[in-house]
């Protein structure tokens, strides 16, 4: 990809990227599943979901290819998790 | 500190670190705490935990100070996450 270095650390970059996304989106899944979310903390969702942006914008300023992805994923579960959190929360 | 660069890109990415270890400090803390695991899946920790070894070792290849203490702050809790869910994760 132009602008992208894709070597052997790059790689190593990617996998992390595939894991840590692959863990985190079955959170966002149960939760809309269950409608429960009585455990999650409102104020460290947004703590998170504001410490994904930051390091979105830092893998943007970095150019790697490996946090972009990451966090462009993540910052789409972490935003749907704050919304749950507001729209379920509201009912219990 | 010697080799690592702080310019307003790392800084960034100290935010960044500071957020999102923030937000995910209370769960090791809580589940400590209720010695609750039930929510927590074995399989997605786990695969969360080496996806963070991961990125820690891509932030030691790319020089990334941010990352390195993120990441290592983050490895402690995921670990932890791992041993409350195998030791509690017996007894229910």
């Amino acid at each position: 990809m132009e602008g992208f270095n894709i070597d052997y650390i790059e790689i190593i970059g990617l996998i992390a990227a595939v894991l840590t996304t692959t863990a985190f989106l079955p959170q966002a899944y149960k939760t809309w599943k269950t409608k429960d979310v009585s455990s999650l903390s409102l104020t460290m969702l947004l703590i998170f979901f504001i410490g994904i942006l930051f390091w979105l914008a830092y893998g943007i300023l970095e150019k790697s290819l490996s946090m972009i992805l990451a966090n462009s994923i993540t910052i789409i579960s972490s935003f749907l998790l704050v919304y749950f959190k507001i729209k379920y929360g509201k009912q219990s």
